[in-house]
């Protein structure tokens, strides 16, 4: 066997707890490598006499590896165990001490595998409505405008012309709130809205008043017209938290500029010396950008500000969580901080990280509930949109992305296609239509949440930021638009998630012919997805396929 | 290459920062597989435009893996980065997607490895004192008596008797107070005391009031005493915290017994019922012992409760540490608070968990300082007492032990021989005087702080408990004793920990002719253990040494 393939560690994602009765392990080996794998398992004070074993089952299988699991039903809590792995020639155990031939029992309490006590506050707990929700991400300058009063002077474009940085279209949220049905419409039951709040920006991720939300989106009544209206409709709202970094016109920092090291808010920034300065760059700030300087969040006071306004509109408006910008760039301790007062206010509060990377350190159970999947987005890209992978591959990749975070975390995932800073997913494509179809499939039965960006459902094309943020045309929308394929298709995803059986489900990912294939099995119930991007006819479970076509069964039965 | 073998994750172990300037990486690959290592790196908002190289160089080898090192020192802190990988004939490149012959800076933001800002908040901090720590455990019933007048109906045995489960031999705290010159004397600067509180056992580890020491051991005023003169000494004082579970006959559990659910103390404990009954054994215990009721930490009053006693000690009597009784039993989240609370008392006092296995998940800064390092107990037993293992398994095990925690941990662990809860290592080793005196070089050389267990400077023999704690027997202390050759190697020892060298020193280990070599280097320093048990005599770095012998240079000069 291989032996520098194994990986196993306790109190991690290959280890966790999912109720004080159930515990989940996982082992890494050698792809194809062990013909059997099992787990030999007792509480840990009597492990020395007496034992238990459960046969493990290949969950997923990536480019190297081969991931098992099994879920432990356990009596007590106290659970210690070694494995066992046979290669069809030799039998091992693996423990604490590596992988040996022969394994002292008697000896195990110093080297035995364990997860000594299952306590509560030790299990992640999930966000019940995560598990049916389906997200709709909204850039509010770019999708509609409701309040057609308002002072429009800011407005500095036609809607519709192809946006520049400093482009203002009038979108607000009075505008979203007018679309609530058409969202819905789509399959949708959750709106991500990129920031509210006072900004002198149209993309408002410098803001100066946190407590105020611009007037060009209608003011702080605009906002609870909206969620008001969402909840009446079991519809989700998650509002977009800049945290990290804020406006060089917030009051504070202003306050910073002026009175430098007299000022009470001095210690609220990183700034090397008396006052911020903006061509020296003598202050820490997000990326290279001096508009935007960055909170020193190990500043107790900072603390209580971000978190008490992360409190506020859980509290007074009623939204069902937070997308943490650049959250990667704030401390872990904050985060932690912010997650208690967080879920204080409303365990079922979503919070959605910023993290384009292996973002496991954060997810835990102690920081974040999920995070945006980028690795997801690009492992699309790479297979669908620019060719860069065949099936095999992409059911590996996939697998492993499975395998970085608990299966907790893996069903709150936000899996996203594109955003506000990438390019659109439709133009990565090529502009193909069949392309976007067997995307959004894959999108909607991966394990996690689908979050679709405005306008993927009328294929509004784009290239980077400003491009991927035009304005939302609504002629193509509706029956006459000519994209009701797309929004139909939508529309029968999110009917397969709707009773949560996907998230329940058992989920596998595999390659037959060289076409992909993901299965989610319930019960008796067996969604799949078969994507050919062979170059060739093919043909998986009896199902034949030609080049760049996808379909959708539900036992055996084509949907899509 | 050998791909399985690649190992690196951000933001754990193998990355981490040790200032907000410097940060150090790891990266683990098959041994002798790569004849170099680089690391690829810039401010992740500029990566996709130029990069920095630096070298890494190998630390230290496992059976399986090499494990390379470079620490970074960055200007900005934003850290995006590759590994190069050079075999002598291919070249790759390593990043969260894998290794790779190629690899494109552009889409780096997808896969690079990162740590996006270094927050002070995340940077653990050591705990100063410990780099020159050497402890010494006492078991306090059996290591002197020193209050002669108190009343001692309660002990049951003669001074010097084999102890029993149920044995009481006086020992207490002016017995340790006075004996402070006599462990001063041996190089050590701090002790760690078995619990003091309240109980009705000999060992204390069921506690019925925490907030009186036991009158055995002198009440309240003879802690103070204590920890006073151990201060004034230049000594320190770490006491046991059995926080997981208590008495039977801890007030709030008798309210309990008496009044059931009706008792405002029931959710203090797990019980599955009305009232605790210790014949259904139906409430959560220790083991299986009904007489030590597990707290249930999960519960508000009860982590106030334990973390007011924590903090209250270091206040009131200035003990300068907590020992953790059997903490990972006890919640990740009671910890995290615990540790929030007693380091705002005092940052210094430090926090050591009994954890015998991989305890990384509660040394990642938000916990423990340190753990007792028992699979370094496990592997002195193996070469050095059992001869399981060969010097070069012995190094590659040591090696891989310094890789599952950061540096700043490995500093702070506490490595140990034996304790109250094993077989003395004297007589694992068959009582053979030479065994003992080269695992005392190892363990005072190894990255770490020594901690001895009272009589080991005897040569106290001893089996499982109660047998390894014996009464201390003075008459073999002393200039006349017989065992003043093992003073004197801990006075050596102790000397070249004296000024922190050794712990911010270099350390490397291996193996030469069948010799273990232990080296650590600091500037022009350096100090080599050099250790023989192969069964011949041989010869390392030019040190010809019989077997079963051993010896400890300072820049090539022998001082043991």
């Amino acid at each position: 066997m291989n032996r520098y393939a194994m990986y196993h560690a306790a109190d991690s994602a290959y280890c966790f707890p999912v109720s004080e009765e159930e515990i989940v392990l996982r082992l890494r080996c050698a792809r194809d490598d062990l013909k059997r794998v099992q787990v030999i398992y007792e509480s840990k004070y009597v492990f020395g006499e007496r034992r238990k074993r459960a046969d493990m089952r290949k969950a997923y299988s990536g480019e190297l590896y081969d991931y098992y699991t099994v879920t432990l039903r356990l009596a007590g809590a106290k659970l210690a165990y070694v494995f066992y792995l046979d290669d069809g020639e030799e039998q091992y155990f693996f423990s604490e001490d590596g992988v040996t031939r022969d394994y002292d029992y008697r000896l195990g309490y110093y080297n035995f595998f364990q997860y000594p006590y299952i306590n509560r506050a030790d299990i992640m707990p999930s966000v019940k409505w995560m598990d049916r929700a389906v997200f709709y991400q909204v850039f509010v300058d770019r999708f509609c405008m409701g309040d057609r009063e308002k002072d429009r002077s800011y407005i500095n474009c036609r809607w519709g012309d192809i946006p520049s940085p400093r482009s203002f279209a009038g979108g607000d949220l009075d505008g979203v709130a007018g679309k609530l049905d058409y969202i819905s419409s789509l399959g949708c039951n959750a709106i991500y809205l990129t920031p509210v709040f006072s900004s002198p920006s149209n993309h408002k991720y410098d803001i100066y008043d946190y407590y105020r939300v611009d007037a060009q989106f209608g003011g702080n009544d605009a906002l609870r017209r909206l969620v008001k209206a969402a909840h009446e409709k079991g519809m989700y709202v998650v509002l977009d938290a800049v945290f990290n970094h804020c406006s060089e016109r917030l009051e504070q920092f202003r306050d910073v500029l002026k009175n430098g090291k007299a000022s009470r808010y001095h210690s609220w920034f990183c700034i090397d010396g008396d006052k911020p300065d903006a061509e020296k760059k003598n202050y820490e700030m997000f990326s290279v950008c001096s508009y935007m300087p960055k909170f020193d969040t190990s500043c107790p006071e900072v603390q209580h500000f971000l978190a008490d306004i992360g409190c506020w509109y859980i509290e007074e408006y009623g939204i069902d969580g937070w997308r943490l910008d650049v959250c990667d760039e704030v401390s872990h301790a904050f985060w932690k901080y912010f997650r208690q007062r967080i879920k204080q206010k409303n365990p079922q509060a979503v919070i959605i990280g910023e993290n384009w990377h292996d973002a496991s350190s954060s997810l835990r159970g102690d920081q974040f509930d999920s995070v945006m999947n980028y690795p997801f987005t690009k492992a699309c890209l790479d297979y669908l949109a620019w060719g860069k992978m065949d099936a095999r591959h992409m059911a590996w990749k996939l697998g492993e992305l499975l395998m970085r975070n608990t299966d907790t975390v893996n069903r709150m995932m936000l899996n996203l296609l594109d955003s506000h800073d990438t390019h659109r997913f439709f133009s990565e494509a090529g502009q193909d239509r069949e392309t976007v179809l067997a995307a959004l499939c894959l999108l909607y039965l991966f394990p996690g949440v689908p979050c679709i960006f405005y306008g993927t459902e009328i294929l509004t094309p784009g290239g980077y930021d400003p491009d991927c943020r035009r304005c939302m045309d609504w002629d193509k929308t509706g029956p006459d638009g000519g994209y009701e394929d797309i929004a139909d298709t939508l529309r029968t995803l999110s009917g397969l998630r709707r009773d949560g059986r996907l998230a329940e489900g058992v989920t596998s990912l595999g390659e037959q012919d060289g076409i992909f294939v993901l299965k989610n099995r319930r019960g008796e119930c067996e969604t799949a997805l078969y994507i050919n991007r062979s170059g060739r006819r093919a043909c998986a479970d009896g199902i034949e396929l030609d080049n760049n076509t996808h379909c959708v069964t539900v036992n055996g039965g084509i949907v899509l």
